[in-house]
């Protein structure tokens, strides 16, 4: 009796072309996190149940894998912020403020299998933690690494969206409408989504008087360039308190962000951006491909005043964003827009057509040695085999080595694009394979 | 109440400097793999149980973390070859073979918590799977790989064991005591560790007579050069068709690593490796650091007739070694001897002396747009605690931005290592970092 192999629904799997393109996307966000000297962490996937659910509850908590080992009721995590706030409070002593710090790395969420929707997916994570407190200049550096980040995985038509939530919470307070403020922010958040007149129609519902919905709609229908927007906010001439820090901070953030050198055709001012999550305290970001809105934000996060209020009373405010980068990756698939270049690992395939291949064996020694990656067919087959094993696997040449090549101590170096040929040295090879 | 974040035990989780050198040993071998032309794969963290223990039993099915999510009776992988096993039966028709893959991941054993034993941990495997048949060359260019590997993670004096299964088993079928051999092979396996006399008493325990034990005896303790130790086999005369494949396999693996430009020093033949598990059936290899001979084989592996027998009625032979990095990460770590120079994320960390960051942050930006990956101090704290983030973070260089550089467009640059502190401009300073 045999087992049928098979592989879980909602669990990605690649071939090995997409697994090479996936991991090229990978690599470039983690080389654009340490740019910024964000330092790695690799916490544990499994946890105590207890620690990691201190904080969840209600869709987070039934989605949850969990199960007991010996006398641990242990849990996969469900996010990388948890153990992120787990490591801070555990290792508080040991670590230098403000703490910067990416974890790209798989989470774990049983959701009902659907199209699009992963139970184990990456998460490519940055968050700046501070020691009591943070400048706002940080949230200013998340749009930047963004920039960087998306620039570096082929996109320029891009635009990251920035709000700070104190400003719609200021201006709930000033309408006294603070107790439904989370039902209102998840309600504009939808904007894009369901249009104004349901925005509205929600709002009703909730029985807020027509002239404060007015009053939210005109905000969250102001317009225009980045400047003309923070203006149109300071005109309201809203005495809140809240509204006004949010106010300043959202400036300060606008400033801070150009003087990291992203242009303006990147980055807005989005009043609707709300995050839906309550965690948000401050600046929130979502990050859209203008040319291909469908996907959603690629890239969110945003400000929280407090990482770990369930482990610690220390204050330990934050900033961070996310990349989901398995959703990412399956949906630019999808659409085949995935701007990867790197479709092989080897850069040459070795094969003999003699009957040993001793100077194959040599000659792809010397050519790693030269720092080029090169595989060795080494099976006794067809000269049509080995070709097809470089066409399949795309390795973009194939140094072959007859009875003349060995005569002449030279190889022909075929490029398989091209289909040109030509027979040349060793170190004639190495300088064409290593452009 | 807060909860205590406590992370578990047997789950590596570390610091960031050490973080930083235990992704560096990792980016090396991986970019060592990739060398050879294999192919990255990820397969998933969790299986179906009833796939993933297909083929297991015993020790590996008492430490397996396994539970229930919805209807699902689910697993976490122990290894990364069963998962391989399913990944090529599964994708079999979109493979091209040898379908050279490596994998780098995580697998879970819930065992006993005890010194230098994770329960999670990494393995860097590599594999060769053929279609049928497997050129015996790829056992050969295992060891290459291994040495190419090791010394690129800074050790030069190490020892590449190798061994063929087939020549104790042939052995064994010339004593007629082939119903022993899987008890005999994990006795010769522990001569290292327990010595002669205790191997010779171990197999009179199993009522072999002393005549043949002799045999054994004289054949495990076989010395001199690889050649010496060939040459020696081939005088024992033995008749037995496997012993005699054995050993014209072993002559072949031996030629080839050296054509694969493995130096003699770095590799040598020892009859006695038999590697505990049933699972091998021809080439056996063991790496140890000749210094640290307590760390045990960093990287083993071996040649096995089928790969997926629990799944497909194909033949897969294939050949494949792991190196258990997590494990191998923390003794060398005990010891003090990683050889790493990675110390830090950021070359730079960038300071202001002045009221405003502005000019910090645009050198930032640029020394980045150049390639360097640059860190900016942005807290408003005095000048010894922007120095303590550098020092802590073992960042080599710091950009000081006061007045005076501010007012000559200049910036100062301290190598914090030699105190060295020059007043110097930004193309000379990318000139400098850079190196």
């Amino acid at each position: 009796m045999k087992i049928e192999p098979r592989t879980l629904p909602g669990f990605m799997e690649l071939l090995p072309n997409e697994q090479i393109k996936f991991n090229s996307m990978m690599d470039k966000i983690r080389k654009s996190y340490e740019k910024f000297g964000f330092l790695p962490l690799d916490t544990p996937i499994i946890e105590m149940a207890d620690v990691l659910l201190a904080k969840a509850g209600g869709e987070t908590e039934k989605q949850i894998y969990r199960f007991n080992k010996g006398d641990n009721d242990l849990a996969l995590r469900f996010d990388l912020t948890v153990p992120l706030a787990k490591y801070v409070t555990e290792y508080y002593n040991e670590l230098s403020f403000p703490f910067k710090r990416y974890q790209i790395g798989k989470v774990y969420r049983g959701e009902r299998p659907q199209k699009g929707r992963f139970r184990e997916f990456y998460q490519c994570d940055i968050d700046i933690i501070g020691d009591g407190e943070l400048s706002i200049v940080n949230d200013a550096q998340m749009p930047s690494v963004i920039y960087i980040t998306i620039k570096e995985l082929g996109f320029d038509n891009f635009t990251i969206r920035i709000n700070n939530r104190k400003i719609l919470n200021g201006l709930f307070k000033e309408l006294q409408l603070e107790d439904n403020s989370v039902e209102i922010m998840r309600i504009i958040d939808k904007l894009e989504k369901i249009g104004k007149e349901n925005v509205t129609k929600c709002l009703q519902d909730l029985n807020i008087e027509n002239d404060k919905i007015d009053k939210i709609m005109s905000f969250i229908e102001i317009e225009g360039s980045t400047d003309e927007r923070l203006e149109a906010l300071r005109k309201l001439n809203i005495e809140n308190e809240l509204f006004i820090q949010g106010l300043e901070e959202l400036s300060q953030v606008v400033k801070h962000v150009r003087l990291f050198g992203v242009p303006d055709s990147n980055f807005n001012v989005d009043l609707t951006i709300a995050r839906g999550l309550d965690y948000y305290t401050g600046t929130v970001y979502e990050t859209f491909l203008n040319d291909y809105r469908e996907l959603g934000s690629i890239c969110s996060g945003g400000r929280y005043d407090n990482l770990a209020e369930f482990y610690t009373d220390r204050k330990l405010p934050g900033v961070g964003v996310s990349i989901g980068l398995t959703r990412v990756f399956s949906k630019l698939s999808e659409l085949n827009i995935i701007k990867e270049e790197n479709k092989s690992i080897s850069k040459v395939l070795i094969v003999s057509m003699t009957e040993s291949n001793d100077r194959a064996l040599e000659i792809g020694t010397k050519l790693r040695d030269a720092g080029i990656n090169a595989d060795t067919y080494l099976e006794d087959k067809k000269i049509k085999a080995k070709f097809k094993y470089a066409d399949k696997l795309e390795i973009p040449y194939v140094a072959i080595i007859g009875e003349e090549e060995e005569k002449n101590g030279t190889l022909s170096l075929k490029n398989m694009i091209t289909g040109e040929q030509k027979e040349i040295s060793l170190n004639e090879a190495i300088e064409v394979l290593k452009k």
